[in-house]
């Protein structure tokens, strides 16, 4: 039971980076937008509407008011957050890191902000470092790594909470191995965010239970059909090196726009040429090519569509449009009559030689030289600016709520629990189209 | 989407035969004496106490007493009435069935008994042949049907109950697919009875969500990466013949004996013969070749061991120790001095042209001829025959309780559901060893 033992002694011990505790302010704060502006989706009005019919100790709030027991607040936040599927993403593990962890460590009450945000960070290395050692064979043979890496994350991330001794995080993580599931065949489902509910609600549930005494496979994990090896599982060892030392889950990513994640590298390169549309005679767009088969639609009428169309969201940024805002991305917005021309003026071109991650743009102008742009998503940002573009689609996603959301987030040492507490329980302030 | 169809409308639909009610009114008396005993175990005070500490709307008894939310009585309830592995088993299904049906249909607070009933038939049915579908690769690759194919059949029994209409089963069905799971890396462990409980909660969360408007795939259970695909399912499509017309679940078989399974035939081998344990030179047991590795233990000392002992067991029949109670398999059983002399009376013979369910066994007798017994567990057995065997185990479960119980599923058309909820909140009668 090595691996066992190393994650069980990791989880009690470990003492998260202050590079990683920055990044988890950015995910938590990111996560409440998320689950702020996620209360108007159907499904989160399902999921709530369990919840106050089961009711139960008031332990922990909902996403758009109410006080449920710790384990239904897992389940239900972590739907709702990722609801709209604008959460943080860690391209490593293959999955969600906020929308599993993050409800577990709100469900389970701490009392202190530190606390929680170290809790937090050792969630995301678990589900980060178990997304890796199971592999893109799990996920290709249909798991969903967000749901079944991502309740192990949870179940570490309230182990440590709790103050679970090494053995109970072992029991916890055996009970988590029988519990965790998640399909990919639900994308495009309410299932697919109710997978990212499940593993918050495991993670409460098995460290709970570890707490009260109970006695699972302590090798349940990795063991014989244990999790990975009955789960297609890749048993890829080295994405346990260096555990405790290097913090994978400072890798994960913020989505700064309200479409797919193929376009975002193309946002971030236009944006700063500063290019009226009026002036733009023809743009070129470089991508990797597995983008074109993605998000490469070059007449969407639906905002859905827009969503999934370079063509389009190229003369957003260029018309001003705020991508940020799920709102923009109506059906009016597809069809609206400047963007719609406009779209004559792009064309997008595949580049083996480029990441996924990255774009390279090539403004011609009626008047004037070429200006060229070029963006890496992976690329080392500057925390203000990255605060900045963060703060811009809290303040899409929330609004009037938004200062209190930063304030929260940015007390000197760690946030301020009462504040995400008392914000999560806001009405939406989202009202537009989604 | 021919299969999630089919199991719709038969879901919707169906009639229960004469025949299957009647065998789940024994599975329901069986699972409700094993839950009341089950009490006792550690593993039911973890889960009534979470359960309690959560809390909620009083909607369904847990064993043991306490009114909880649906559920979390059919998590709590299906792990207690298996923590003592002495409820029902189908061979085909390769699992239990009450264990994961029966919790979720008595928490979704039935009115009518005979609706009840028949809402646990489709369940069983479901269960079973969904067991079937996956097969023994499913089994085989790590999985454990009674929580798997159990939560299928959970999903069927609550949907029912509640009047849903195909649609709405289809995508209960969906949603259970992305919910539902159990490793039987957990035996021998309080995980395999929570296994139980997983399965039945699954069938009360995904019905209710279902009820409620939740869109799942509807193909969840066997399209593309849906949950057959992703869990080594065979997808055995003969399991669906005669879906509705032959009621598979009529197969299900009920311990009898506190004890491995390998060793019942011959436990109903010997018990005709009538003989005294003075009386006897020698005995000859002819068992399936399988069982010699599995309980053929020659000299036990624990409670534990003796319920792996040809030679043991023969002993207590003979000396008319009661092999339906438990508490008969302690230490100081299997350190009795009469039983343990008398092993070296017993020999043990494995014959291939016997099936696993079968014994053969002789009897030499100090005076008199030779006694020969055959039992196989698959014959027909005489109904008040197997209800009065019911009853021993009955009483031997939950002792002065037995009478009520027994009226409780003996009404003339269905079982009455007050009487049965109020027995699951007594206080468990069983106190000796185990």
């Amino acid at each position: 039971m090595t691996l066992a033992r190393d994650i069980a002694t990791f989880v009690a011990n470990a003492e998260p980076a202050q590079a990683a505790r920055g990044i988890m302010a950015q995910s938590l704060y990111d996560w409440m937008a998320c689950g702020m502006a996620g209360v108007s989706e159907p499904v989160a009005a399902i999921m709530r509407a369990q919840a106050l019919d089961d009711g139960g100790t008031a332990q922990a709030s909902m996403f758009g008011g109410g006080h449920v027991p710790a384990r239904a607040a897992a389940l239900v936040n972590g739907t709702i957050s990722h609801a709209l599927d604008y959460d943080d993403t860690h391209f490593a593990h293959i999955g969600h890191l906020s929308v599993g962890v993050l409800p577990a460590v709100m469900a389970a009450a701490p009392k202190d902000g530190l606390a929680a945000l170290e809790a937090a960070c050792i969630g995301f290395e678990v589900a980060t470092r178990v997304g890796l050692w199971l592999g893109r064979g799990h996920y290709q043979a249909g798991f969903h790594q967000t749901a079944t890496a991502g309740a192990f994350g949870a179940t570490a991330a309230v182990a440590r909470l709790k103050g679970l001794d090494a053995g109970q995080v072992a029991h916890a993580f055996g009970l988590a191995a029988t519990k965790a599931a998640g399909l990919k065949s639900q994308f495009g489902t309410m299932g697919k965010p109710m997978n990212a509910g499940l593993a918050a609600e495991c993670g409460v549930v098995c460290a709970d239970l570890a707490a009260r005494g109970f006695v699972s496979n302590p090798d349940g994990l990795d063991g014989p059909q244990g999790f990975g090896p009955t789960h297609a599982g890749e048993a890829n060892m080295a994405a346990w090196d260096g555990l405790g030392e290097v913090w994978q889950m400072a890798e994960v990513s913020h989505k700064l726009h309200a479409c797919c994640h193929g376009l975002h590298a193309t946002i971030e390169a236009l944006t700063p040429l500063k290019a009226e549309a009026e002036a733009v005679k023809a743009i070129t767009i470089t991508t990797h090519p597995r983008w074109l088969t993605v998000c490469n639609q070059p007449a969407p009428d639906t905002g859905l569509g827009a969503k999934f169309s370079y063509a389009h969201v190229a003369g957003m940024v260029l018309h001003g449009w705020n991508t940020a805002d799920i709102a923009s991305f109506s059906d009016a917005c597809a069809q609206d009559a400047a963007l719609v021309a406009f779209r004559d003026k792009v064309r997008v071109v595949a580049d083996e030689g480029l990441a996924e991650t990255e774009a390279r743009v090539a403004l011609d102008l009626k008047d004037g030289p070429q200006r060229e742009g070029h963006h890496d998503l992976m690329a080392a940002q500057d925390p203000d600016q990255k605060w900045q573009a963060l703060r811009r689609k809290g303040a899409a996603l929330v609004g009037e709520h938004e200062a209190q959301l930063w304030q929260a987030v940015q007390t000197e040492r760690a946030p301020d629990l009462d504040a995400l507490s008392e914000l999560m329980q806001m009405e939406p302030f989202r009202s537009g189209p989604v």
